[in-house]
């Protein structure tokens, strides 16, 4: 049985909402993103003429964004001049409509623009203002430029991250942005459930930085209690033992022995060392984790002689957690999350033509997450959205586009 | 003003809401405690006699866990013996007053237990079914053990982060579990708001490996437009140049260079070479990444002449993306992050003592998430719980402890 389908025909979870999205780039549109599989009416508002710099982001297909086709799946886009007072009127009307406004825009834009919480909230007390920034709407830093690689930075993710012998290093993905868009994503739908507890809307306000430091709570809580400050351990983690990487024949896997059981049957049904169990230096978890080095020439003596696949299977087998190392060659091909788990979809965009598409893992049984429509074109659905919307005619339309509102 | 306060007396933005979390260790935990901290009722049922694992998680103090207490903040503890007919029968009348059923067990557990969706949503339709989990519900890998380092490892985070030469490196902090239970967290709330739209509750399904190989798509999508394994990169992006680390006289900091206006502004206000722009390595941004290696002795010229914070406030000063690399005693201390941003919020817990808590990066502004009460002792709360839920009185929990039920 599928839980998720390509062309979803049963009703998004989020089916209800209405959303302006003003976000570009890739925190917002990756919660609009979300959003958007799970049935969200999301209208993402671009600026005439360049719209989203992401249409320019590599990999491009035919001076087509796949990145941007990713992200922007199930979405409309219309064109709208936020700084022509037609293109502002416009927007304060659809705000009459909507649920949610987002917006990543510099702290201070959407003021500038006339168009802060406090203006749309006199048109529409239901109204939920979410910003994502890369420091927030307030605080010294909030007027500071914000990149993915600063608030991994001074977020301290990439003092922690790395082998080591490494320099602090950069997580090899966004997850600034990422982290971010998930935050601003909660906040939102909370804020959607507190319209029945407080009867009205609100803003919220999520930064990368806070959001990087929030997702290391854990390294920074052994700092506050240790006073040690925490170092990059490559794969390790400090309590357990044997608990990373080890060499097969053909490459390396993981080898997870979370608990001291797990350890013990290590010894006896696969290394067939029991007088390891009783070593004075790996007899306990904290203490074998503390001679971690010296356990694993034990370790290897064994998963040298088997590939990585006989070396999993063998483990899993007698119930120790172990699992392959994958790149995404072999991650984009696994018969469990490429296939069963439908992670990677086959799509259609109309210019990009056929690519595959990154599946949504939040798994709704009944409300299932689904890539419907392709990406849109830059302002492809303008006239649609503003007919559907605002009943706007043809000829009010062409009044705005020779207005230079849209 | 600040936007959140220690002592939330506001009401919460999900206080509408009962949530009995069965979860353990981090995932779901993690989850819980973002809507415990939005003022969700959080009935955290553990185990009799251990409880949660995580009770034991270092860093400890007075035999308490400081790990747990961050977590658990804002929840309730109530014993239950699921496995106890008695204790069983409490869970299914508790389910009729609740809105969520979170858990994160192997999956399978539940049903064995008879406490399955199938069987829950017969006594309260309106119930959502959260899961998270190693592999998921359903597939070829659900019964394996998970654990955060093999969602890594097979979800092709690891083979991404890095420097060039290292091998595949987990990332320093959980982010398997992480992004899994920010993952849950947003299907539940989605799930809350498909009530209106379909008329019940309905199952959420998400796994660790999942949610990596969700946050790695960019990576994958330049896989399958190139055929390109994506490699390790240390603190580089591929498409930009100067963007990453450099030396300074007293460290390291980041430059980041999003855009060739950027790089322009670099050469001439900074490094006053003008002629770089032009110099045919350097001309555009594809051309400069291309030869990043070559442009990295340039800035360092100037930036090893000066210390971290004065080559910050210089390239702040001129628009130029930039900032430190913190470690979790700067972090801890930082006056945008842990001051006005409220990441470290003082505690006290009654038997760990006076301790730093880790604050909530959703800022929401007429709904505070607040910490306001601390970690729950294991099944300090079962005698109120269940006079609250269920109006039992002292003589029936009696009989129910004398049973073993709780």
């Amino acid at each position: 049985m599928s839980q998720y389908t390509e062309n979803g025909t049963a009703k998004g979870a989020l089916s209800n909402l209405t959303i302006l999205d003003l976000t570009r780039v890739l925190s917002g549109p990756f919660c609009t993103m979300m959003m958007a599989d799970m049935g969200a009416r999301v209208v993402k508002i671009e600026a005439p003429g360049t719209g989203d710099d992401t249409r320019a982001f590599a990999p491009m297909r035919n001076d087509s964004s796949v990145y941007f086709a990713n992200l922007n799946r199930n979405k409309r886009s219309m064109t709208l001049n936020l700084k022509n007072p037609e293109g502002k009127r416009i927007f304060l009307e659809m705000v009459k409509k909507a649920d949610v406004v987002v917006e990543n825009f510099r702290p201070g834009v959407m003021k500038k623009l006339g168009l802060d919480y406090e203006t749309l909230r006199e048109i529409n007390d239901q109204i939920v203002f979410a910003s994502v920034s890369g420091f927030g709407q307030y605080g010294p830093y909030s007027q500071r430029p914000g990149y993915d690689i600063l608030s991994q930075a001074m977020g301290g993710m990439m003092s922690i991250n790395g082998q080591p012998d490494d320099p602090p290093t950069r997580v090899g993905a966004a997850m600034g942005d990422i982290l971010s868009g998930m935050a601003v994503c909660i906040g939102i739908l909370s804020a959607i459930n507190a319209r029945s507890v407080i009867g009205h809307g609100q803003q919220i306000d999520v930064s990368l930085v806070d959001t990087i430091s929030f997702s290391i709570f854990a390294e920074v809580l052994r700092y506050f209690e240790t006073g040690k400050v925490p170092e990059r351990m490559g794969n390790r983690y400090a309590a357990l033992a044997p608990y990373e990487a080890f060499a097969a024949s053909d490459g390396d896997f993981i080898i997870a022995c979370g608990n001291q059981k797990l350890y013990e049957t290590l010894c006896n049904k696969i290394l067939k060392k029991p007088e390891l169990i009783t070593d004075e230096r790996f007899c306990t978890t904290p203490i074998r984790a503390a001679h971690y080095q010296e356990i694993r020439p034990y370790v290897e003596e064994w998963s040298r002689t088997v590939t990585v696949e006989e070396g999993v299977n063998a483990l899993l087998a007698v119930g120790i957690p172990a699992g392959p190392i994958n790149d995404a060659s072999m991650l984009t091909k696994d018969p469990h999350i490429a296939e069963v788990r439908e992670m990677y979809l086959p799509h259609h965009h109309p210019v990009v033509g056929d690519m595959t598409i990154i599946g949504n893992p939040i798994k709704m049984y009944d409300t299932k997450p689904s890539v419907r429509t392709p990406a849109p074109l830059l302002g492809q659905h303008t006239e649609e959205l503003l007919k559907e919307l605002l009943n706007l005619n043809d000829e009010e339309i062409r009044a705005l586009s020779e207005n230079g509102a849209l």
